[in-house]
């Protein structure tokens, strides 16, 4: 009988659980992490799904989702104009309030977005006092759809009249158009969840004032190429969806001579009005990202996430080439900063078309361009590098125009693979203001949401099934 | 007799030439190399020098230089309008040309800065041809004299005329005053060296349009914080010299209420001059930094720079606390792009007053910031990086105000300090543009210039007899 030999020296790979490398590494030894998790959390029939869909339709599948990919990533949608929704918009008719997220009843809807649509009816003329829109909607005199379903994209609480102006943005190649609203500005709008009479007042103002006069001057500029400015504007920090600072200012630079140009006595409220509101471009970039989501839907057979939206009670994901939404309950906003005196228990959920942008490589997915958003997810550029890298793993391919500097101009990531969604259980990360759950205040803070991987979990079942 | 035993693990700290170093890492053997130099390249006059500067008078001059560095980082100068040379600047009479760099006569005047001063007086008036301005300066008609010396600076080949529009921006704890010239925007323009009736014609819009005009809104908008402007710009990827798109704009931004107000048809013709003018904030952060080196000038026994400028024939530093110029010929720049058909050998060399940005943390020093910068010093945002960390080696302190983002949100490095420059044989690098040597068509291309260590050595050397 030989006495057994312990080895002097121990290195080692560990799999899985960090617990046990951190065990190893506190007694001073060498040990290699292995960042692997169990596929889908161990979910049977999600594994399986899983299998087939990396297995014997991956070949198929991959090629659909290069295809989703060039759309994403190739496409070059322009700003072409501003036109009232009646009209512009397909399948909207003059009573017809388009609002953010999966399509959802007067009675689910959130305080915020509720509001909101009281404001559009208002700006319509339609009813001078809340109770009176609530009225309205009692006897079915407002239909309520979602604006995705017609092309359009709002952001956060946005609940659009028939008469409101949208952005029209045109992708040359394609010929698909997609529609937005213009941003409202901060403080006091329907978009944040408001009902006062100021926020009624910016909405007729929008119309009446703002939209004409930008009309002019965007005919006067010519067709705008969102992506091209927001490229420049990601150069300069913005991650395009929670900062958009220098791409609104490039945009305002661009239409500056046409805008001293304007022969309107009214042009000194639009100065004011677009002088104050940083967020401008996030309207634009989400248009464009809508049309080429909707360029990119016509693909058949693909894994890619082309709608992701939120309504503050629902979140909703849809895939290429599918029309039916997945929709789970929407989600608080984990990482936050909060207003003083404000925090989770006075929020709204998640809510808002905007998270489009994260499926554009904008977004969460370049969190790494900038500093703003870096004070949102841990304070420091690594983390927000961490957050973009954290996209790279669920998405199929990087952005040939969307560059990050600080990762040596490597591009953004695009094309969330709801296969890779998951299997890695990690789902994107998006940059969003949050909103008073139900005293009307609007704005309470900003943060970065996790989209919760129930929908994403249904929309790879039902691919697997199709 | 005992057998020499050779060890059989060598471990290597070389100081000093890389190449022993070298030789060992590719054996295959650990090595740290200390990064050392003989000083001020082993002169013994210098070394002598440094040793007392560094010896005896070093708590001295680190007071004094902390007080330099508490000015430049600490001074908020505000632009407050804008006016007329001639009555503005000290010492400015009505046949006064500024121009950039130290002093210098017409015979040793550089092709660009000629051609400039020969629109400027074109633009006073005082002549219909070059030729005629030609004639003037020989009949000792024009009195030619260093921005500098009157408080101002202006940037390239600018030369500046009595009836020519300077901003004024003033530090309010110092009461300090600076000026410069108004950027002349792109192409055919005098400040890169152009003498057509085009670059007269823009000279006279500048003082007849555009600053009458921006006056009336500089005055509306009330006093605006040159720095607190920069510090944003630096985040948004300006260097703040050879970038300054992102502050430029969002100067825009906060005066387009104001712009758009003015009841004046020549309205238009400003909005299409500002918006395609990227530099246009350039000389109002050299304004900035004029009036902070100005006042911290004021401190004696220092050894920090606070004036650097070039005028395309020699290049001249100065300290705080001595009125003294040291000048040496000024050099190429080193590191360039071109544009097509262009070199070195058709370059002027180093031209401006715009290098006092790089005594206050930005241009060079910040060039971390820029991604635009990035492709001038190598590529890569690791070369912009280097590029600041080559400032920090030489500079006194960080600035509190200009924070770069991709190294932790790291101050800036403010106040040259010319004990390390000489010391180190580090000299700051300048971010610049690069004009025609002799032919009069501007702009050929923008690169990085190394400041010569001959002035800096010079003024080390007057340091040490004061």
């Amino acid at each position: 009988m030989t006495t057994p030999v312990l080895p002097t020296e121990v290195s080692v790979v560990n799999v899985g659980l960090p617990l046990f490398a951190d065990a190893i590494r506190d007694q001073g030894r060498p040990v290699t992490q292995v960042d692997w998790r169990i596929p889908a959390g161990g979910d049977l029939q999600l594994v399986a799904a899983l299998a087939r869909l990396y297995g014997p339709r991956a070949a198929a599948i991959d090629e659909a989702n290069a295809e989703v990919a060039r759309r994403l990533d190739q496409g070059a949608p322009k700003l072409v104009g501003i036109e009232p929704a009646l009209g512009a918009l397909p399948g909207v008719d003059d009573r017809t309030v388009i609002h953010s997220g999966p399509a959802i009843d007067w009675a689910d809807m959130c305080d915020p977005l509720r509001r909101s649509v009281r404001a559009a009816a208002m700006a319509e003329g339609w009813a001078r006092t809340p109770a009176a829109v609530d009225d309205l909607i009692a006897r079915d005199r407002v239909h309520l759809e979602p604006a995705n379903l017609h092309a359009a994209v709002v952001p956060m609480a946005s609940a659009i009249g028939p008469s409101a102006p949208m952005f029209v943005v045109e992708d040359g190649a394609s010929g698909v158009r997609a529609f937005s609203s213009m941003n409202q500005g901060p403080g006091e709008t329907a978009w944040f969840g408001r009902e006062t009479p100021a926020a009624v007042e910016r909405l007729v103002f929008l119309r009446d004032v703002a939209a004409p006069l930008l009309a002019q001057c965007l005919e006067a500029a010519g067709p705008l190429d969102v992506f091209t400015l927001a490229a420049q504007g990601l150069a300069m920090g913005d991650d395009l969806h929670m900062r958009t600072q220098a791409t609104t200012n490039l945009l305002l630079r661009t239409l500056l001579p046409h805008l001293m140009a304007l022969d309107d006595p009214r042009r000194a409220d639009l100065g004011r009005f677009l002088s104050a509101n940083h967020l401008f471009f996030l309207n634009i970039a989400m248009a464009g990202a809508k049309a080429l989501t909707l360029w990119a839907e016509q693909v058949q057979g693909s894994s890619i996430v082309t709608t992701m939206a939120r309504n503050g009670t629902t979140y909703g994901v849809r895939l290429a080439g599918d029309d039916r939404w997945f929709v789970t309950a929407s989600p608080p906003i984990g990482q936050a900063l909060y207003y003083p005196g404000q925090g989770p228990e006075s929020s709204a959920p998640d809510i808002g078309d905007s998270a489009v942008l994260e499926l554009m490589g904008l977004g969460g997915a370049a969190a790494a361009a900038s500093p703003a958003v870096a004070a949102f997810v841990g304070g420091s550029m690594r983390d927000a590098v961490a957050a973009t890298e954290s996209m790279e793993r669920i998405c199929a391919a990087r952005s040939t125009r969307f560059k990050l500097p600080i990762l040596d101009f490597r591009g953004s990531p695009l094309a969330v693979d709801v296969r890779k969604v998951v299997e890695l259980g990690i789902t994107p990360k998006v940059n969003t203001g949050i909103l008073h759950a139900f005293d009307g205040s609007g704005q309470v803070g900003a943060g970065v949401a996790e989209a919760p991987i129930a929908c994403f979990r249904a929309a790879l079942l039902d691919l697997d099934c199709r």
